[in-house]
């Protein structure tokens, strides 16, 4: 039996993972003249005096929609909203075991860009969050900056941010254990899909400042990418500052200090791992399968290596960041999520190691820390604050 | 301490009421690769391959999607999405505590019914059945007809329906107990609106023939109504058969055999109930303060007397329907939820009380007995069954 057959199993004898529970008792007639008729018109007229009376008297202070249109569930595509169902109803489960969040799946059947957007500001009456989720790019990209502007509930991508958030998290603490300051490294990015442009933007914020992009196509960049998509042409003016035409991954690898993969399997040889600079950071993050193996990067000489796999060091998963995100972004009653919150949270998962315990193969900790979604919902909502992101 | 003072605090103290919780354990990264990645691509796969396994390897087969724009909540009225959250939840609790359903409420920020017919429709893929909540009448009747046409998954209003249905069920007790036939009684319904005209409806499916529905303005009928809705002219084809122009609702219960109330307070009086027919069957349901109060009905010399209240003899309760009816749904993998499906929901309902044991006081169980979810999911699946509303 592989996982997959295991998983299928689960799936099946489980009839799905996720299911609604009371909080309340409802075992005689008092319980549901308090619970339900007609006792819980109460706090309808004290929402209805003030919307903000709803995070008080129901869930939705902790509840999250989980909402996607199934174009691009894990590695395998647009599969459509009913397939991409069990990917959802996990990250419920996600939500719930690592935020203590209340999150429930919504898989919509269409593909516009308009009209999701204007479903999800027509469901946020009743959700605290919105997380997107599994969206192809671009129209993921436009879809989050749309929703975070109109809809008055923090939103976030995960697949955009949070892989973006964990890699800073990681290469922070890189850069501490190889004592360089990130402006004097060159980084290479493969993947210029939402995950790429995110992590890009985030290692732009962190200070450094030779980033250079692959796409399918080639090196993003004015002299090389002709009819830019409109993600792509904003990538112009944060990376390859010097205006490269490197003609292949391998040759932006040369000289290269850290490479960032969220492309596609095999497409980073142990010549390319070789070619780069001493102390080199390496993260191969496809998924299922890397860029290049965590084996082959050893061999090839690769200082510091991180995946996205649990069965190797280093791992990088986003569930390090999302539910510490939405946990601190509700319980600050934050109205957004913003670039700075990113940022405080990719620190906060950094700091849980210590100078002392720093190590090649240890740059980032386990999600089953149990650290992790505490400190990172505290600096999300430290940051809220003083960015004045609350719901007054 | 009143019972809203009770619910108040029930409600701010739990939070809320409704949670999500996981089926599947989540203690180590094996158990992540089964129910998350790697793992949860192999249900995805299926499902894409055939969208019918949604139904194996989700919890779609048993989620209710309660769905409201906030326009009609309790007698509240109009008080917006946000505020009528503690109802859906309740209603989710329900389903829960009575038809062990997974539902989950979405609260619309949209009053338009195209809107939230494409919304709902939209958001099928990830639910097995939709519960339409709390939206004003008309609207509420054409959003419903659109949805159970084009929507593919089981769609039911209950404030339209399940009142009618548990009506339908004591009244089916009511003639067994004074021993007529519907065809030969007058019956008078006050109200007009979602509840009402479900109520005629079902009413003249069961035999009944001189039905008489009053609305605020009046009798509906071709000579009393002009300009009518296009909901009350369907009422027409139906309801009052010999084009009586009753100039009240006092006028009209004269020699009256039934009198159903889902209208306002206070509209009958004593009097009126002693101009009616002997033997007759009255049920002020107008919540929360009746048409006239039991303890008037009893004086007044009504026969059988029922009521919305749990304080008195037979409550007719739309909770004896509906989490039946949904877990019949999708038990059988009904595509709809058809008329034969409700008034075999109703037989249901009234068969659970035996000829021995029906009395003038016991027309109708309570909510609390335990035969009924399964006796009216069975009744509503096999009549399902019977006529062919089943998933291929």
């Amino acid at each position: 039996m592989t996982v997959y057959d295991d998983a299928l199993k689960l799936h099946e004898e489980n009839r799905g993972k996720l299911a609604a529970m009371s909080k309340v008792p409802l075992n005689d007639a008092r319980d549901l003249s308090l619970a339900y008729t007609p006792g819980v018109a109460q706090p309808c007229i004290e929402i209805h005096k003030d919307p903000e009376n709803s995070y008080r008297y129901t869930s939705r202070w902790n509840t999250v929609a989980v909402v996607t249109d199934g174009t691009a569930v894990l590695g395998l595509g647009d599969i459509g909203p009913a397939a991409a169902l069990p990917v959802m109803e996990g990250k419920a489960l996600l939500m719930k075991k690592f935020g203590n969040l209340d999150a429930w799946p919504i898989c919509l059947d269409t593909k516009d860009p308009d009209e999701i957007v204007s479903i999800v500001k027509a469901m946020s009456p009743g959700f605290g969050a919105v997380n997107l989720e599994d969206i192809s790019a671009p129209r993921c990209v436009e879809i989050e900056r749309r929703l975070i502007e109109e809809c008055g509930i923090p939103v976030f991508h995960d697949d955009q941010h949070g892989t973006a958030i964990v890699v800073t998290a990681a290469l922070i603490n890189c850069l501490r254990l190889i004592d360089r300051s990130p402006e004097d490294l060159k980084v290479v990015v493969s993947g210029a899909g939402a995950a790429g442009s995110s992590i890009a933007r985030m290692l732009y914020a962190l200070g450094f400042r030779r980033i250079y992009v692959f796409d399918s196509r080639g090196l993003v960049g004015r002299k090389t990418l002709k009819n830019p998509t409109p993600l792509k042409a904003e990538l112009f003016e944060f990376t390859n500052p010097d205006d490269q035409e490197y003609a292949s991954l391998a040759e932006g690898l040369k000289g290269a200090d850290v490479f960032i993969g969220v492309s596609a399997p095999n497409l980073v040889t142990e010549e390319m791992i070789a070619s780069m600079n001493e102390k080199n950071i390496v993260f191969p993050m496809a998924n299922p399968e890397p860029e290049i193996t965590y084996d082959k990067c050893i061999r090839a000489g690769a200082y510091i290596v991180g995946t996205g796999r649990s069965d190797y060091p280093n791992q990088v998963n986003n569930l390090l960041a999302f539910p510490g995100i939405f946990r601190g972004a509700l319980d600050a009653r934050a109205t957004r999520i913003s670039e700075k919150m990113k940022m405080a949270a990719a620190e906060a998962i950094a700091s849980l190691i210590s100078p002392e315990e720093l190590r090649r193969d240890y740059v980032i900790v386990s999600p089953f820390d149990e650290r992790v979604v505490s400190a990172v919902a505290k600096a999300v909502g430290k940051t809220a604050e003083e960015e004045g992101y609350i719901r007054p």
